[in-house]
């Protein structure tokens, strides 16, 4: 069945590929009319969902990602009509030039063609990567987890409508009806027919993915995100700060997991920081001038702790000599992920946007807002914390290529 | 030893990274200087190479590619001071994009980090890659072939005074001593040290290190390229173009394999092309068609031509009844190398551009100008035929990726 799932989806990929915009965009609206009208029967396979999930001893922070309601749904179907009205990536030439034999040269985006996502427990996936990935032109093959089928199918079912009132083919986006993990390693071998295999989820099945996948995959296994507070930094923003990187969202990958202070503010900004953070819940792991500052309530931090990505209220503290450490420590302990600095000097920014070489690099504000949402790019189909293609918050451009397009009266090379 | 190498290469990287583009490009004069004055050196290692390659019965053609002279030599040593010229890519922004709670946002170019280079007899790879890993602020490991390894050798040597010369690490570009197979296996386990694999070569050689790496590959098989004439195209500027694509140098991957005539072109243009290339000493295999029209000279055409990339003095020629025809055969039998269009119409360039998924698409001049020098890129690591990360000739830019930079001032995400 999967074999037979690539095959398809290779097909329709060449007929969405030539697509124009606007037949695109009708399925991508149709698609969000459709969740509108079918709300009733989705609810009702998502309660279902729910109730075998709690039958079967889900976590509570699952069956929270995967419940759906109301509003949830409304916000599902506006996500899709919000990347209807994106600019389409497809058939642009950012920039065109000319070469002394007067052939004009340029590179125009394209599709990549086949990308399937691999997904846990939260339904919105399937209709916010079904919506990107036509936005950009490709065919989409959605694989969520068992525990969302029935949702997902329901979700699907909109989708195929969509597809429909568009007359584009139904093997444009298929869900994988189908979700134990043996079907998953037979899809992650068509490399023929699947360009690209994007892993969202836990650390586990992202591995998962990677070691069994003939398919390029883009992913990122964790998000240790750190917030540097730099000698001479505005206190209040750094405060303000600190906690909006750690408290806003803790279970996300853009929320912050290390603090590092320069030992030249430590002494006033350590003690207001474990204050402020501490009254609202968090536990604090400092190394030893942290916990001497920090008070009785900070924890020792040991090497597991600057590793770690707590996703939870729990954020681990550091007192550096300098700008250099805070970098070096973020290169050694870091997930490629996410870092800021808090600063007001101007040349210990320019050092630390020059020398970080995470894939998003934040200058006084919250590491939360390494997001393709929060950053312009309208939404996001996941973040890459591998260079390879796309680095950082992906959307729908970075599901498309190019192709260099040459124009010439006869030119020959000699 | 391999290990070694990944581990050293990978510290070097970061040295490089942070290196100034001066830095970097002082490196690169110094080693095409070195290459200059060990001339004499570097000719006696390659006449060795050459030696032992005639003695062990290498192919005429594989010994013309190792061969160094006089002339090729000093090519080589200005390729790397033009590679010195080109505007480095590291640390550009494109464009800055503000959003509407102030947050100034860009994607600013970075290094990938570690390059393996993995190929065969020619020479001149080992320090154009070299020149091209350094201007991107990559380091890189030059594994080529045991035919040519005195001569890479000594030229390891010149890239080795180079990188002393602007005080950067002497593994920022390590030649590997050793060329067996095996060695080039552990080299591709790499993966946490090594950043991208490009192997340049035979499609054996190719196939091998795609088989075998654990690190991202980006390659092209072989180039089966396509001239189409379209209905009405100015017949000498296709006689012109179709001549320079298959005959020009009929043994690079962007010569024309295979010739699409329209066929209300055909009875007019196929007696011509076929005399034109007769002329030359071409041979000819053509579908019914154009046997009929081609004289006795041209042999028939079987599936297997229309797949072959022959890199001789043979090209395959067939008559469709349109261009959709003409796309869906390139569609079918194309590498996704480089196709061209030879028309006076408009409205069929257009459809042609945008129907054509091939990484270069031309129109009206030869299909040889697919090389990163001819595009404008300043010079070419190799060309891709695959989507992810780079499609098409890849130059300076192509070797560095774009981290999201993001200046604040306070903001925090509610």
């Amino acid at each position: 069945m999967v074999d037979r799932i690539a095959k398809d989806a290779r097909a329709a990929s060449r007929v969405v590929a030539k697509a124009p915009a606007r037949v695109r965009e009708r399925a991508i609206r149709a698609a969000s009319s459709r969740v509108r009208e079918d709300a009733a029967r989705i609810l009702a396979a998502n309660r279902a969902d729910v109730d075998a999930g709690r039958t079967a001893g889900l976590a509570p922070a699952l069956l929270d990602r995967l419940a759906l309601d109301d509003a949830r749904l409304a916000g599902l179907a506006g996500a899709l009509e919000a990347v209807a009205a994106l600019p389409d990536p497809v058939g642009a030439i950012d920039r065109m030039w000319r070469r002394p034999n007067g052939l004009l040269v340029g590179k125009m985006r394209l599709p990549l063609g086949v990308i399937a996502i691999v997904y846990e427990a939260r339904p919105n996936v399937t209709t916010d990567a079904f919506g990107l990935c036509l936005r950009a032109g490709n065919a989409v093959i959605l694989r969520g987890g068992s525990e969302a089928i029935r949702t997902n199918r329901a979700l699907g079912d909109a989708i195929a409508a969509g597809l429909a009132a568009a007359d584009l083919p139904a093997a444009a986006a298929q869900v994988v009806p189908v979700t134990d993990r043996a079907a998953v390693e037979r899809l992650l071998l068509h490399e023929e027919e699947i360009d690209l295999v994007i892993p969202r989820g836990g650390e586990g099945l992202i591995r998962f993915v990677v070691d069994k996948s003939r398919i390029p995959v883009i992913k990122h296994y964790k998000g240790v995100c750190h917030v540097y507070v730099d000698a001479g930094a505005d206190e209040e923003m750094a405060l303000a700060i600190c906690e909006n990187a750690k408290v806003s969202r803790p279970g996300v990958c853009n929320a912050c997991e290390t603090i590092l202070v320069h030992e030249a503010v430590a002494a006033s900004f350590v003690p207001r920081l474990c204050a402020r953070l501490g009254a609202l819940g968090v536990e604090i792991r400092g190394d030893a001038r942290t916990r001497a500052l920090g008070g009785d309530a900070v924890v020792p931090a040991t090497d597991l702790d600057w590793a770690a990505e707590y996703l939870a209220l729990i954020v681990a503290v550091r007192v550096v000599p300098s700008l250099g450490d805070a970098v070096a420590h973020i290169e050694r302990w870091g997930s490629q992920h996410t870092e800021a600095i808090v600063t007001r000097d101007y040349f210990a920014q320019r050092r630390f946007v020059d020398e970080v070489g995470s894939s998003t690099v934040v200058v006084n504000a919250s590491t939360r807002f390494a997001d393709g949402g929060e950053l312009g790019l309208g939404a996001e189909i996941g973040i890459s914390t591998s260079k390879l293609h796309a680095y950082g918050p992906m959307g729908a451009e970075e599901l498309t290529t190019t192709k260099f397009v040459v124009f010439g009266d006869g030119q020959i090379r000699t």
